[in-house]
């Protein structure tokens, strides 16, 4: 039991039987309604869990007893028959946890277009209750993994609050299946307002922050919970320090479990017009397929950096661009040392822009012949 | 002799040694000042020959007599030595020609960030200019292509007017280098704001309807060159079609040639809320990793092109949206069959809107495990 629940949260998995095999199913569980802050996909064909938890929110004042994540089917782009399945399992979670049907969070992550197989799921609840437990962040962290390599938890503890974050999702240019899913419990007392900005704040420096980009998928789902069981209401700050502190370890982790990634690249921006410019550079670079092949093959090919900056639409007003890796400047330095320090498993690029003081920190992995063999065959 | 140039040009090329072997440095050459419409890249960072051409045309009122292009080298982000460089250049191929150098268009390919060869350039140019001839465009073709497999020629002939253009770029994601070149030589008799508007109605319809997306490159160029040697001024609208038809076959074929690539596709937008909004469409698809991973593996995951449709930022009022392969229908048809659809060497994707009367074609290809090899290590 490496990270134990928050004050008042419980957590279980299970074997439903929508993969062929392995941990498929998992619950998250407050004793008492938990104030719940979300970001939702931007993509325009949001899942059906999403639209039935959107609802749910609505009419529960945006508090939460349970989130059940399915891994192995989407539920996206299945229509009214989507809908109707994804209400029968929000409805036998209620029914279970003696809750109501809106007060349940629901997310789905897998092949879009097929039926979600509503009856493996349903069966798989009763026993998914009964071995609810304070330590089942391991085995919760398990059942939402798809292409992930490595499960994705984060803790942290402050002032006598706890947070525990759960990820999934292995981003390279975006996450396979476009699906990221991240949930964060804490026993925190906060009201939703305090705590979706807190959200917002976090998102923007951690999940948005790594090659994410536009490619936001049907399922896309970033939810924190405050349950109060701690009964202390930290100042914003402190929370929302501690929550992008939690939100951007899962976010790193996703990145360097980048499907077929070999490297972890941190991608620094100084000097821009602003810190959102900052990030749309960082962003930028970090999707760029010649940057991230070049990092793969050791090349200190800083031309491809220079052409993706240009390609941010950001508008400089300095002449001068510097880059470096680690400290070693790029455009004129040794490039036989830039090579060396390519080759290595993490690689942090520094590019000072001379534009102003906006800043932003950004990660990204490699591309590599990995990533195509993933995904070149994945629903067959 | 395949390919003759329009009235009252010349083609020549020649191994310059900017390269390691082989032809490197090609040249167009029309007996009279030839009106001249471009459109360049967006980057924020335009190569020098770009900067010294814009500069050109200002002057010379936007005629032009020579076309100067390197490959190996793209004289970019080589600061004030760069410009210099590329004025050098143009300075001995008007001594040469004996015209003006603004009357002399640059352009250049290949890595960023190194000092142009400008005496192994300048050395070359009389013998370029002796070598000047109407059957160039073979070598020409050549002498411009970088990762290309192919050189990329088209012709066409209507009322009198002849036109023959040229395209290097073997853009997969982007164009290797990231740079896109295209020249049309016509002997049509227009004014420079008729031929402007031509131009860049079919480049929309063209070179901007392949996957180069928002990631021009510092290079990226396309111009028309119209010398009124045949004294036959077409109207605007068989002009400009014929343009477009030109521009398409360049554009396909660079689709075609993309790195890496084992498939060409081409992806037909129907119903969306206007030609634009389609196009726009078409490109979120075509950029889309996992949709031309899926489209290499001959994976039938329209899930994929469905989530890309709903990252275009499109608003779609329709609810229905329908995908084909060929004439298959992909939702809620037989996967086996649109599989062995994939499992060919040209793919049509149909994507049906139901939200409004807009249509555009792009044409993208696939995604794989070569186009990493190639780009994993390209400098050293």
């Amino acid at each position: 039991m490496e990270f134990a629940a928050p004050e008042g949260f419980k957590i279980a998995a299970a074997a439903a039987g929508i993969r062929k095999s392995g941990l498929d199913l998992g619950l998250l569980y407050s004793d008492r309604p938990a104030t719940t802050a979300v970001v939702f996909t931007r993509n325009a064909f949001p899942a059906a869990p999403i639209l039935v938890t959107r609802e749910h929110l609505k009419s529960s004042g945006n508090t939460t007893r349970a989130v059940l994540v399915n891994a192995g089917n989407a539920n996206a782009v299945t229509g009214e028959a989507g809908m109707k399945a994804a209400r029968d399992c929000a409805a036998e979670v209620a029914k279970q946890l003696r809750c109501k049907p809106s007060e349940v969070f629901l997310s789905s992550t897998g092949v879009i277009g097929r039926p979600l197989p509503v009856d493996k799921i349903c069966a798989a609840v009763p026993s998914l209750v009964r071995t609810l437990s304070a330590g089942g962040a391991d085995v919760f962290s398990r059942a939402i993994m798809t292409t992930d390599t490595v499960p994705k938890v984060a803790a942290a503890s402050a002032g006598g609050v706890r947070m525990l974050g759960f990820a999934k999702g292995s981003g390279m240019i975006h996450p396979n299946m476009a699906t990221m899913l991240s949930y964060v419990l804490t026993d925190a007392k906060l009201d939703h307002a305090t705590l979706d900005k807190a959200l917002r704040y976090a998102v923007d420096r951690s999940f948005h922050s790594i090659t994410v980009d536009g490619d936001t998928s049907t399922n896309d789902t970033v939810a924190v919970l405050a349950n109060g069981a701690s009964g202390i209401s930290p100042s914003p700050e402190t929370f929302t320090a501690q929550l992008t502190e939690v939100c951007q370890t899962l976010a790193r982790a996703i990145a360097r479990d980048g499907e077929g990634a070999t490297k972890f690249v941190e991608l620094r921006i100084e000097g821009a017009p602003s810190d959102e410019a900052a990030r749309e550079i960082g962003r930028t670079i970090a999707r760029s397929p010649l940057v991230k092949t070049a990092i793969y093959g050791c090349d200190p090919n800083w031309g491809r950096l220079i052409c993706a900056v240009g390609n941010s639409g950001v508008p400089l007003t300095g002449e001068k661009v510097e880059l470096f890796i680690d400290d070693v400047p790029l455009m004129n330095g040794d490039l036989k040392v830039a090579s060396e320090k390519l080759d290595s498993k993490e690689v942090r690029i520094r590019v000072a822009l001379h534009s102003g003081s906006g800043t932003a920190t950004v990660w990204t992995c490699d591309l590599t012949e990995k990533y195509i063999e993933i995904n070149a065959d994945y629903t067959t």
